[in-house]
C-alpha cells in the first residue's frame, strides 16, 4: 500500500486521504475537480445550487478528462415554504442600494423554488453514479443513502457534533465529515443551533472520532501537509480541504475571492447569514460588515441567495470584492497559488515530511 | 534523548512536552502544580488573582515535593480605573437576586485594586525564581521579560492571532503559547477583539507556527495523547491542557465543576463575559445563560471577579452548579478522572501509541 494511505481511502477508491472539499456557488469546474482526482485525491463538486443537467454535462467533463473517482455534493436542507411579500421587501430593501451602487436593476422577489429539487439531483447523481457522494445540512432520507450505496456509491455526510455524528451512523453513511469551526462555507449543522456548535477541528475531530465507529474526514483550516499529519494523528482517515484549492487555476472563484485569498495575513473571516439566509464563513468585507452592523433582514436559507445573486455576480464581476460571498477558512492566511495537481503533490511531500519529522521524536 | 522530547523541552527543563494549564481561581493547588511536575510534564499556577504572599507559600509547598520544573502564570492586563457609582448598582442589581436566591447577603461594590499589583507579584516571582514564568493578555513590560531572563527564568506569554504573536517576538519571549477558540478559561486577546479573533487551535497553532521563530505551544481542545500528536504535527513543540487536569483529586476545582466536566457528552461551554469582565470558555449554566438572555451589565476586567466572588463560591460550597464558573475548553467531553500523575504517564503512552501509529502510515 502506498504512504498515507488509510482504510477510507479504499473505500473512495483514491490514493491518497485528501478531499478536496465541494464549494458550491462556482469554485468547483469539472477542471478543478478533474485536476485533483486525476492527482490521486478526491475531487468533488459543490452542486447545491445546480440543476440536473449542468450535473450531468459537468460530472461527464470530469470522465473525459480521467477516470479516477470523484466527488457529488448537496445541500440537504428543506427548503423555506413560500415567502411572505412583507418579508421579500424587507429584504429587497436591506440590498436595494448596493444594486443601485452597482448600475443594476432593482432586485427582484426570490421566488420558489428557491433551490433545485434535491430528489431531481440525486436522481442525477444516481444516474452518473461516481465513486462517492456526499451530503451538507443532514438531510439525505435513508432510502436515497441505501439506494447510493446499493448502486456502489459510497455516501457521506458533514457534521457539527456529536450528535450529528451518531444521527449519521445510524442512518448507515459508509463516512463522516468533521466540519470544524474554522470552516470556510457553510455550517453543516442539523440537530443544534450552528451558534451553539461552533466547535474547533482540533477537539471536533477527536471527539467525532472517538464517539462513531464509522471512518470520519477531518474538515476546517486543514491547509497543508502538517495539517493532514495532525488529523490523522486525531483520528480521522481523510482530510477534507477548501480553501486551499480556492487559488488553482482550475478554480472557478472570481479573482477577487483568489486575490483576497492569497492576500490575508490573518483569520480575517467571519460568520455571516446575509448571503444565503444560512451561516456560512467566508472573508470579511463591506457587505458582510455593513449588513451586521444595521442588522439587516434576510430571507430563509436558499432564498437569501436569488436575492443577492445578481449583486454577488456584478461585484465579481466588477473586481470588487465588497459585495462577493468569499468563503474561505481561517486557515486562509496559508494558502499558495499553485495548479491543483501540483497542490496536491505538494501536500503528499509534505504530509510524508511531517510524519518523518514526527517518527524522529519517536525513539 | 527520551521519546517526544522537544528542544522546547530542554529550554524549560521538562522531559514531557506538555505544560498544565495554569487555571486561576482554585484548580492549581501546590498538590496538582507538583504532581503535574514530579511526572514530568510542566505543572503550573494559576496566580492571576493570587497575593505575593501565598504565591511565595504555594511555590515553597511545590518546593517541599519536587525540585521539578515548574511555572508560574499571571494576568497582565492594566486595570480599570475607580468605577462610577452607578455602574456598580446596575451591575450589583443584576446579580443581587442570585444572592438573594442562595441566602448571601447583599452584594457590596467592587473595591479598587480589583486585582493584586502585577509588580509586587513579579517581584514575588522573580525572588522565587522557577523555571519558567507565563502571562496571559499580552502586558508584560520589556524590563520584566529582560529581568526574569537574565535570571535564568524562561518567559512565555498567550496569543490568539498571529500579530500578537509577532508582538511577543518582538518583545524577546523565549516562547509563544497559541490559544486555539477551543479553549478553556479567559481568552488572551490584547491586540484584537477577542470576538474577532476565534480561531480555531488546528489553524492558529499553524499559522503562529509558520510566522514566527521562537517555539509555539499549543493550547485549546487538546485531551490526550494523540492531540499532543497533533500538536508536534502541526509545529508546537508542546502543548498546554487544562480541562484535563481539572477532575483530577489534586485539582481544587470545586466538586461541581469536576462532576460537570466529567459529565459532558458534547460542547456545551459558551464564552462569557458574566463572570469577571473579559470573555472566557466554561460549560454552560444558568447565570450565564440567564445573564446573556437579559444583556446584563459588568464591570470592567476583573472588578466583575468581585461582584460575582461570594455568589461562586456560595453555590460551589451548596454543591449547585449554577453560579459556579465553571471553565473547561471544547474537547470537555474527552475528560477523564484519574490522578495527574497517572494523567500523564496515560497522555505520554497515548502520544507513542499514536505515533507508532503514524508511523504506520509512512512506508
Amino acid at each position: 500500500m502506498p504512504a498515507l494511505h488509510t482504510r477510507l481511502c479504499n473505500l473512495l477508491g483514491i490514493r491518497l486521504p485528501i478531499i478536496q472539499a465541494p464549494m458550491a456557488g462556482g469554485p468547483t469546474t469539472p477542471e478543478l475537480v478533474a485536476a485533483v482526482s486525476a492527482a490521486g485525491a478526491l475531487g468533488s463538486f459543490g452542486f447545491a445550487y445546480t440543476q440536473p443537467e449542468t450535473i450531468e454535462r459537468d460530472s461527464e467533463a470530469v470522465r473525459a478528462r480521467t477516470a479516477a473517482s470523484f466527488n457529488l455534493n448537496f445541500f440537504a436542507s428543506p427548503q423555506p415554504d413560500d415567502i411572505a411579500p412583507a418579508a421579500q421587501q424587507e429584504a429587497l430593501a436591506a440590498v436595494a442600494g448596493y444594486y443601485a451602487e452597482l448600475g443594476l436593476p432593482v432586485p427582484e422577489p426570490a421566488r420558489a423554488p428557491y433551490a433545485p429539487d434535491l430528489d431531481a439531483q440525486f436522481a442525477m447523481a444516481l444516474e452518473i453514479r461516481p465513486a462517492v457522494v456526499t451530503f451538507h445540512l443532514g438531510g439525505m432520507r435513508p432510502e436515497w443513502v441505501r439506494r447510493f450505496q446499493s448502486h456502489g456509491v459510497r455516501v457521506g455526510g458533514g457534521v457539527n457534533c456529536i450528535a450529528e455524528a451518531e444521527k449519521l451512523e445510524a442512518l448507515g453513511v459508509d463516512f463522516i465529515i468533521a466540519q470544524g469551526a474554522e470552516a470556510g462555507g457553510h455550517r453543516g449543522s442539523h440537530l443544534r443551533d450552528p451558534y451553539d456548535s461552533m466547535t474547533g477541528t482540533f477537539a471536533l475531530v477527536r471527539l467525532v472520532a472517538s464517539r462513531v465507529k464509522v471512518p470520519v474526514v477531518a474538515a476546517g483550516g486543514i491547509m497543508d501537509g502538517a495539517g493532514i499529519a495532525a488529523a490523522l494523528a486525531l483520528g480521522a482517515q481523510a482530510v477534507q480541504m477548501g480553501t486551499a484549492f480556492i487559488p488553482c487555476p482550475e478554480s472557478g472563484a472570481p479573482r477577487v475571492h483568489k486575490e483576497a485569498v492569497l492576500a490575508a495575513r490573518e483569520d480575517e473571516t467571519l460568520i455571516t447569514e446575509k448571503f444565503s439566509g444560512k451561516p456560512a464563513r467566508g472573508l470579511a468585507n463591506r457587505f458582510m460588515r455593513e449588513m451586521h452592523a444595521k442588522t439587516a433582514p434576510q430571507l430563509a436559507f436558499p432564498a437569501q441567495s436569488a436575492i443577492t445573486g445578481k449583486l454577488r455576480a456584478a461585484s465579481a464581476r466588477a473586481g470588487n470584492p465588497d459585495f462577493v460571498a468569499m468563503w474561505a477558512g481561517q486557515g486562509v492566511a496559508l494558502s499558495r497559488a499553485m495548479p491543483a495537481g501540483d497542490l496536491v503533490a505538494k501536500l503528499e511531500a509534505e504530509a510524508l515530511e511531517c510524519l518523518d519529522r514526527l517518527a524522529a521524536l519517536r525513539r
